[in-house]
């Protein structure tokens, strides 16, 4: 199926999110720019501060419409949260479109399972006080989400599924398209390579026959966006994608191909196992040479090796939006 | 395949979950009878206070053994958290086995999207403290969570996949058994109906063929486990199920087949969009007349339904083992 043709089966965007967006990337136009050229598609936009579309945690694909049996992907969205922080930190405005329930900025690594009792505690006098041992990390944390939150800079649009990954990303493309290479797209989030189309599945659960009987899944290829999003939906955008495998063998050519086959600037390799470790960013090569590799192992003093992973690729989108300025 | 088969295929349990078990229900033997019966499979096998295994959250089937895709039930484990509360609250020693990140007794229904930044604020000094509108709902969670910890009262087991699901469940069964009408099973999790068996599962992650290509998954059902907890795993403990469904026509129906294809004790019965406000707890009638179904609708000012529901089961279990113990 086409890329086209999926979004016309899936479930329509909800109208909120083209508005949303419109009042966001609203708010961090240049003001001047803002007074001068009122029109979003002219091609003299600019904004206050540069752009970040952060996709984040896994999408699922739904076996029933009214769903309880859905595949997963293994994802606990905290990459993306963690990038986000940091690209928020580095003074990006960041559209955040993340998995519902997954891991979020500033929040500080919590596990829902943690939950309260690990967090806070009841003092002498009856009050709920925050543990003084989480006090050390949880401030400066705060404090950050404080700022972003002052300056307008984070929008979080959440998602569940492949259906609603695709035509979010869609709409949010067409937003951000009209700002060129001065925004970049980050897209961590696992989306699914095989899914049931809507207009096959059941309205109700599935039933299990009784007895010894099986079930068979017909599942076909999720089209892939990657290359619609760079050559049609937003051209002049700095695209990174992410790639993982589990087997260490198949990476570096499976990264190499994503950069031949989508025209991604980047790609962000790396193994299930290692991945909060090591990771590579592999960037195509000049005049015809092979793709260049660029690992990054995160030191022993670093908490999160997104850190450095934020700052390599927030100097390449700068390169290029220069680059892009200067043609 | 059978339960036993199913079992066999299965990764093992690991030995420290016996081992917690034991310890945790050594805990809770009455004084007397631990001095005086140490034998754990001898008939007089007292507690200090009843049992409760309550199950909670969705199994995940693995389609592939380093798993990064797998299929899902949709459950955020809600009810299975606010019973276990509830039966902690009742003088229950409670074993919470629960899909690993769902949700938590003494949670408060925080979400890990909520995260800190709704909890949490940075008072004026730079601490770090708990919003004051949040205090009135947090102390008493807090107070409980305490009591509960300081009885050494829950046992928390996470699982993740259906193969530890059973396996962990086989363990707890065996432990549990000797106790008799004192145990109650609440068996509130998603558990998945159909999976590809472990020997099958490939090492890596499954590849995408590209171009256009699907992906066929052959599932089998997975041995139900319900008959034979009754019937042979512990046949003294009161075993209540839990059925979901979507479509509302099939629900009693559905529920009665478990009665009588399960022999369990009672079935709470839901249907997923008003599985907050009502339950149908169906139980056999007497002397072969039909199943008996007691409604509960939660009351305008009722937070949760739990209340109301493990008010019922929990008398219901009480009336099962006075029963049991005057034969």
């Amino acid at each position: 199926m086409s890329l086209e043709a999926f979004l016309a089966d899936c479930p329509p965007c909800p109208p909120s999110l083209p508005a949303s967006l419109a009042a966001f990337l609203a708010k961090h136009r240049s003001p001047a720019d803002a007074a001068d050229h009122g029109d979003p598609g002219s091609a003299s936009n600019r904004l206050s501060r540069p752009l970040a579309v952060v996709t984040s945690g896994g999408t699922t694909v739904p076996l029933e419409r009214r769903c309880v049996r859905f595949i997963d992907n293994f994802s606990e969205g905290r990459r993306g949260a963690l990038s986000a922080e940091r690209l928020l930190a580095a003074g990006y405005a960041v559209v955040f479109l993340t998995r519902a329930g997954s891991a979020q900025p500033f929040s500080g690594g919590m596990e829902p399972a943690e939950a309260l009792p690990g967090l806070l505690e009841l003092a002498a006098d009856g009050s709920v006080q925050v543990r003084p041992s989480r006090q050390p990390d949880l401030g400066p944390l705060l404090a950050k989400s404080e700022g972003a939150r002052r300056a307008g800079a984070l929008l979080t649009l959440p998602f569940t599924t492949v259906f609603d990954y695709l035509t979010y990303l869609k709409a949010i493309a067409d937003a951000v398209a009209p700002y060129g290479p001065q925004a970049m797209f980050y897209l961590a989030a696992a989306v699914s390579d095989f899914y049931i189309p809507w207009g096959r599945l059941d309205e109700h659960k599935i039933q299990s026959l009784g007895g010894r009987e099986g079930l068979r899944l017909e599942l076909e290829a999720v089209p892939k966006a990657l290359g619609v999003l760079r050559a049609s939906w937003a051209p002049g955008a700095f695209v990174v994608s992410f790639k993982l495998e589990t087997d260490e063998g198949l990476l570096m050519a499976k990264a190499g191909a994503a950069l031949d086959r989508y025209d991604v600037h980047a790609v962000v390799a790396n193994v299930l196992d290692t991945r909060k470790d090591t990771v590579v960013v592999v960037t195509k090569g000049q005049d015809g040479a092979g793709p260049k590799a660029h690992r990054i192992d995160r030191a022993p003093r670093e908490e999160h090796i997104e850190d450095q992973l934020v700052a390599t690729i927030a100097q390449m989108h700068r390169d290029f939006a220069d680059q892009m300025q200067d043609r």
